[in-house]
């Protein structure tokens, strides 16, 4: 077959856009259960690889509002999963501020949840004020990767732990479990000394496949060397292509086939039948837009204040970066300045899309952009993220799906039941036992 | 209504019988979701208030074979709660290896989730070889007591961050959350440092009830001051009457009403037609334990090494007990010189309830056992084990819970839907905002 872009779906909050839940029947809380199986179901129905869903700690009033209060991922995604039977569940969890034993359990679990649709999305939280809320201090940027690669390292080890037929319940012997073929971990690292056995068996994955976020030079590093899938921020097509080249680079130095690791930029669909509708659209998207929260917005994802003086003026030449997120002050700043955007122009844009690229248009407005950059090596697939649910979402179902199948671009049906097989990635076999790589039942 | 008699069901691992997991047709894995869901819908059709499951940590071939391997509590209830209505979800989690910010977050979520059905088994986690998994040297019993104490305080404190009706999602003002009925912690401990709001909002119980188990001096205090529902492991009658008169005792001291906490012992019953039938049932059960896996398990928790030589000896006079599960050895140990039980009879009884009394039997004795304890000061309720699932569940919700209705005993349908309703548990009102208690929706 030839090769098919591949569709994550942003879930979290109340949707991408700051204000989206106040669409007439949007949803409008992100604590509902049943609003988001509504979600993942209309996602399936799209044949979408996965289902995404970010997370972080602490509530503040800079944030996107819905994205202050929302489910812990891995249980919200078990739910899921028991309301869906093949879209992948890719859940975020902090490498920072958690135990790889924690982890690799949890996550394992979520694969046997799900028959084999978890996924980990590997964050080191760039948050600062995270600390406080664990009693500890914040680690700077260059050791929270550090920490990550060794804590992702031992996941991995831990799920190897046992191999697939270490579990027998022979009913006639009355051995459950053959224990010669359970292998104790006994790592002893700069940050971590994990030793023993997890309490879970091997999982129908193998190993949940592993997705990242980071776009800073040791994110892309991180990414290259562990990752099977990256979503990624970007703005316009040349940089994406000098991204999506650079990653692809790095995962060929890192020893692996390019092929290994798809890349998903983030993209918010704004869709009508026609491109004037869908610009009416983000027109009326953009009118809820309370301007005290846009504001509030600006200076904490760029560290700019936007007051009466500077609004309508270019950008100022020193402007520092704020701390964390790097990756989205960057692109935002050289855009503006690229772009001689002035402050209101960066602040609706922030409230608009959280920094992502807008595609606004017809079903073929958007699949001819998405077709530019999965033909000329810009990205695999893409990150959805619809402004709002679930309204957002199942116009972009409805219509751009489609068309992109229409094209030969996207699958018309599921092929497998795993995560792993939408991503066409092989199951890893037991790094211990020796055997040849088995196919996931 | 009159006092009734309340019903949790112990759903860890293929059953609490060691070789359960061989009578024919016995589930034989606790990995298999579908499996989860089918004894929770059994347990629900028996109108039980809950079910619990418990956790630790690691793999040793001492344990019970199929509670070395097992499913994430937190999800694997959320995936059950979307397949139930009523039934609580009690899922254990550590004081000693997790922070208050996660498990506040973790609980709270499943309490969204399930719609008002969650509860939390606080442990401390007894096993020593645990701190292995995270690095950590295992904390000494007391030590392990006062960590429990803030870490449940803190994690009560989490749940009052958010008032009920913080999250406004107003359409027409387009505010979101009004900040001033959220409060941010500033709490500094011993163990403890926690500063911040937690990142979900407050939940349909308000704070989902607290479950605890330690029976040791240090476990009953920790109960009596924060509990709501206490599962204990006891042997017989009169000692199960001084434990339950003890603990509500602590309960007064503590300011409480005695009401307030609900005592559940601990019971593997062993249920057919006729008491006949019922001995033979575990006559057959007991056929298929391996030895030398009661002989590691009367190991590990006993600290007995059972020999040729004096495995029909009574037990020696010096017995020192064994490390962590303190409770559970001092009543075997009391049980086996009261009864003048050899090392055989001791491991045959380990083997066969892992300690927890058995009560084999007719409908009509199993009843009548249970009408004794509730109505003669032993007990509150049971938590239940059955040998094996579904079969050894299936068979008490169709043969004992009938007989217990038709003694006006139990329920014969849920009042309400919440697990604080099943309980008869207010909920509670957020501790800073002043307002009265308000009734879960």
């Amino acid at each position: 077959m030839s090769r098919q872009i591949h569709l994550g779906l942003f879930m979290l909050g109340t949707g991408n856009h700051v204000a989206g839940w106040r669409m007439p029947g949007a949803h409008d809380s992100f604590q509902n259960l049943q609003q988001c199986i509504e979600v993942a179901r209309i996602a399936e129905r799209g044949k979408f690889d996965l289902l995404f869903a970010g997370d972080g700690y602490g509530a503040q009033p800079s944030q996107h509002p819905s994205y202050t209060v929302r489910l812990d991922p891995v249980p919200m995604f078990a739910a899921i999963a028991t309301a869906t039977t093949h879209i992948g569940l890719g859940a975020t969890a902090s490498t920072t501020y958690n135990d790889p034993y924690t982890i690799a359990r949890s996550f394992a679990s979520l694969d046997h949840i799900s028959n084999g649709r978890a996924g980990w999305n590997a964050v080191t939280t760039a948050h600062r004020a995270s600390g406080q809320h664990f009693g500890r201090q914040h680690p700077d940027h260059e050791k929270r990767y550090e920490i990550a690669a060794e804590f992702i390292a031992v996941v991995k080890e831990l799920w190897d732990c046992w191999d697939d037929d270490a579990i027998q319940a022979n009913h006639e012997t009355g051995v459950y479990i053959d224990w010669s073929k359970v292998h104790p971990l006994n790592h002893h690292g700069a940050h971590f000394d994990v030793e023993g056995v997890l309490n879970i068996g091997r999982s129908p994955q193998g190993h949940p496949i592993v997705l990242q976020a980071g776009g800073s030079d040791a994110g892309q590093e991180l990414a290259a060397a562990t990752a099977d899938v990256v979503f990624s921020a970007v703005q316009e097509f040349d940089g994406a292509q000098r991204a999506y080249a650079s990653l692809k680079q790095r995962v060929v130095r890192r020893g692996r086939s390019p092929d290994e690791v798809c890349v998903l930029p983030g993209v918010m669909p704004i869709v009508a039948e026609t491109d004037a509708k869908a610009m009416a659209l983000l027109n009326q998207l953009q009118s809820f837009v309370d301007s005290s929260v846009a504001s509030e917005m600006l200076y904490a994802r760029l560290n700019i204040h936007a007051t009466a003086e500077n609004l309508d003026k270019p950008l100022p030449d020193d402007m520092p970066l704020p701390d964390g997120g790097h990756t989205f002050a960057r692109n935002m700043i050289a855009k503006a300045r690229r772009e001689n955007l002035t402050m209101r122009d960066l602040y609706n844009l922030v409230a608009a899309a959280r920094g992502h690229l807008v595609v606004c248009g017809s079903p073929k407005t958007i699949a001819d952009t998405f077709e530019k950059w999965f033909t000329e090596g810009a990205a695999d697939g893409f990150n959805i993220l619809p402004p709002y649910f679930p309204g957002g979402l199942s116009d972009f179902v409805d219509m751009v799906v489609p068309e992109l199948q229409t094209r030969g671009l996207f699958r018309k049906e599921y092929s497998g039941t795993t995560l792993r097989d939408h991503f066409g990635l092989a199951r890893p076999a037991p790094k211990r036992a020796g055997s040849p790589t088995s196919s996931a039942a």
